[in-house]
């Protein structure tokens, strides 16, 4: 550790306090229990004003077309091309999203690794979307030894590309929406994985964000970030274990430095607010206004 | 690393050479492609007369039957029971194994993590069924900074029970055959996980051991280690990375010392042997009467 301030972006006050008195609390805790989940759209990184994927999987799209201009015709990619609300909103967002997966069907995961990072390596901008309070929580997670996983709705293939490079984590880490793979042989008998069009089991958000920490971690967290309802099932699974436990939200209420709304993602219902709910479950909520000194990287 | 002979077990010759070999040539390849993959039962620990996991399952029946002696009058437990091998065969391994799973049904993740635990405490003699060449070739790749993961065709929370005692690898480090879990509340509105009946997915065997890889680990083996033709489709993959790669596949030869026997678990169709066939794909195998000095741990 540097001898510089803990959490140096996070103001002082009662969220820094609670967020710093459960590490050292985590030192009496074994080092394998010593698990920390972060969710990562809005919660690592800004989600507004489009998720980082789908810019990826539109950007995916514009090459596609310029290779092949019929695939401008199809419905669903006509109406991301002339940035048609209305049209958008009349297909559905799952359509779209589904349409748009179509774009990287049959490719290795090698393959599609490097679309994904030559997508971040000619927008360098998303780099400096990254929470800077947040990168310095991973980080003084990890010098008090914890296990740090990220455990997001969005694709499980596409936070690996970036996971090492932008959070310090191993795509064996990543937690996500999985995507199906097909088993074939090329030409000369060697095997290949194909991605397929089919998700292997449910979208990570809500109870499965449980369920898939169980089955692809097998380690229990006894901490948890995220900021949607579709992470509260896990803050509150953190929440649940023995001994220590945090669990943070971020409230996203700060329009100046970056966006003033409440999540709906997920599945989660509470009477008022979805903030209001958490803090009734014992959540710490973050405020990007009071609480972050600075939001981005410099 | 210690001072003394590498991997200490293994006799002089090709096999120990292709071995050594290869992991110094990995000192080329990053360190982040530094992947390893072992299969458990038959590679890492002795798979005779009964796997281990059928064994804590059949103590876990003995333990129910003594709880609620109506048990033993079903069908599937009652051919146990008796060791009655006609009946076993008639009604079915899968069967069989189908009703033991119910035994764990409705529990947590904790408690059959503990169940196992207490198993192999109350029967240390499996430890000495670990392959101690083996266990010396997981530190030798250790300590060349490559990452181990287990990836088996038994339970994945079975041996993530035992995976950091008995092979240092963590539970997130273990693929194997996925139980499903119902995510529900109880009383107090806290969330908990529960066993279910179902499997999610295939079972590890084969091509999943593959997409498996993929899907939990997001990265490629360039080494990885089996038995049985369950597990070629995942040497061969680790046979056609790009740069130095290495399979190897263990030849139970060794009646004297362990058992003699030419595994055919799994769906790998060769003309010949199991074992021919892996040669013509360029597996190394390793025998057990004449690559190793010693079997187990002393």
């Amino acid at each position: 550790m540097s001898g510089g301030r803990r959490l140096a972006s996070w103001n002082d006050g009662a969220t820094r306090d609670a967020v710093l008195g459960f590490i050292d609390a985590a030192d009496a805790v074994a080092v394998h229990e010593r698990v920390a989940v972060f969710d990562n759209d809005g919660t690592l990184w800004c989600e507004k004003p489009n998720y980082p994927q789908f810019d990826f999987m539109v950007d995916q799209l514009r090459r596609a077309v310029a290779a092949d201009p019929t695939l401008a015709e199809r419905t669903e990619y006509r109406s991301l091309i002339a940035h048609d609300s209305s049209a958008i909103a009349e297909i559905g967002l799952e359509r779209i999203a589904m349409a748009l997966l179509e774009l990287c069907v049959g490719i290795e995961p090698a393959e599609f690794d490097a679309r994904v990072r030559a997508f971040f390596a000619e927008n360098p901008s998303y780099r400096l979307r990254r929470y800077q309070p947040m990168l310095e929580l991973l980080d003084e997670l990890r010098a008090h030894d914890f296990s740090v996983f990220i455990v997001s709705g969005g694709g499980t293939e596409f936070v690996r590309a970036i996971g090492r490079d932008f959070y310090g984590v191993e795509p064996h880490a990543v937690v996500g929406s999985l995507v199906g793979y097909e088993f074939v042989r090329d030409a000369s008998g060697a095997p290949r994985l194909l991605r397929t069009l089919e998700l292997f089991g449910e979208v990570n958000e809500g109870a499965p964000k449980v369920t898939n920490i169980q089955r692809q971690l097998g380690r229990r967290p006894i901490f948890a970030a995220g900021n949607s309802p579709g992470d509260t099932e896990m803050l509150e699974y953190a929440l649940a274990c023995d001994g220590p436990s945090l669990a943070i939200t971020i409230d996203h209420d700060d329009a100046e430095r970056e966006a003033a709304y409440e999540s709906t993602a997920g599945t989660f219902e509470t009477e008022g607010s979805y903030l209001d709910g958490a803090r009734r479950l014992g959540v710490t909520v973050v405020s990007m206004r009071d609480d972050w000194a600075t939001i981005f990287p410099g």
